[in-house]
């Protein structure tokens, strides 16, 4: 049994590694040193800190403003967003946004909305935080070498999303990106989702100078503006975001959906 | 090390199995036919439905207002409740709680609050949970025994919300204790929470008859009761359950802390 089980996470791996290596250019040359660990119980074995512990209270939002992951959970968040359960989980979270959408019935005016965050939401930063430099979060943000990598508009979709997001337009909802992302990166954004396949939308929301200036933290400037949708006549049905600032707040939809990310927190 | 994972984690079945029989009278005759698994990563051999995706999602709040556990998930959410995990998870969450609570400088007047929920929170009903009948949530809820169960009085605490309880007791904090239960209740519920170390408190508010009978969901209930409290010149610092409707709402608190239950959903 123990053997089946190993040669079906060697499998999962090296699936997960195939389907990254899938989207091409967008692999680093430099990939973090991962130990390869066995199922998710493998974070019993650090001590004084239980990472699936650590990683729970993050999903429920037990523990805000951390900065980096622990560094005693580097190899558990490694294993975990490169393997096949980030995946299963993402799925199911989307899986659900469907069930519930699929059952609403739509008005005529064209003003049923979701909303969807960009970053690990939409797109997939993952080759990025893969890096050794960055080490799934393990290391402190490094906002030098994230906006390069965001320049390059490289980012893989997370394949739950895009699949959410073309079976929401096939049901008639206008779909409203609403993004923390400076609006002096919208060229590259607009470049970046449509090559892989987000090629339709009511608005693309990004953060303009004024509002950098402002420095409101995510959940003030998110909420300000799904507020200026709902003003605008919008039906905020549906929301998705990875982090807690993206379904927290005002006018947060009628249903919110939080995928997984033990990689950072956006406030 | 497969030999030695094996050990650790049938001394982790017999320490549960010891530390509920501790608790005597509370233990049913029957107990459920539970098969135990090794790991969490047990749910990825169930077809169709990935368990530890389904619990993520169920504590993240991602999927609403289900009735039971999945058939599937029987076995996976008994072998997490009464495995070490469900332990660690729990006591993540309130020693992340006490954290924040040490930080904090109480005001002189003794109004600085901390509300706790009771059923699954301050007491525990795993021994009622663990039997076949209900089976970890997997067969529909029974009003009828829950009631014998909670009138008996014999639910343990759960360990980690009594520590928490009494080093905020320590740190200044008065206790609220706000509970679905109803006032007719109130008797056997002291009763429960004198025997198991919880022994002081500065308002234990059950749902009174008229409220029963408006028919008013956890939520509304509990967002009511909480805004009486601050309309009486509490501050609610702290906020402590294990269903979303015990922390989402009206003056849910500074900071809410969601703990672990896979077993059941109230709205």
């Amino acid at each position: 049994m123990e053997t089946l089980k190993l040669l079906f996470l060697s499998l999962a791996l090296a699936l997960a590694a195939a389907s990254n290596a899938a989207t091409a250019g967008s692999i680093p040359d430099h990939f973090h040193p991962l130990r390869p660990q066995l199922g998710t119980s493998a974070g019993r074995r650090i001590p004084g800190l239980n990472c699936l512990s650590w990683r729970l209270a993050v999903e429920a939002d037990n523990i805000q403003d951390w900065t980096v992951v622990p560094k005693e959970c580097e190899n558990y968040v490694g294993n975990y967003m490169l393997g096949l359960q980030y995946r299963i989980d993402s799925k199911f979270v989307t899986g659900s946004a469907y069930l519930y959408a699929k059952n609403l019935t739509l008005g005529k005016d064209g003003k049923d909305v979701w909303v969807f965050d960009i970053d690990d939401t939409s797109l997939s930063n993952l080759p990025y935080y893969a890096q050794p430099d960055t080490a799934f979060g393990a290391k402190p943000y490094n906002d030098t070498t994230f906006t390069v990598w965001e320049k390059q508009a490289k980012a893989p979709a997370l394949p739950a999303t895009l699949w959410l997001y073309k079976r929401l337009l096939r049901l008639g909802f206008k779909i409203v990106f609403l993004t923390g992302r400076s609006e002096t990166f919208r060229a590259v954004t607009v470049q970046n989702l449509h090559k892989v396949g987000y090629t339709k939308w009511e608005k693309l929301i990004l953060k303009s100078a004024e509002e950098k200036a402002e420095g409101l933290h995510a959940l003030q400037y998110k909420s300000r503006e799904r507020t200026n949708l709902v003003k605008a006549g919008y039906r905020i049905l549906g929301n998705i975001g990875d982090q807690w600032s993206d379904v927290l707040g005002d006018n947060v939809g009628s249903r919110t959906f939080k995928l997984p990310n033990p990689m950072f927190y956006i406030a």
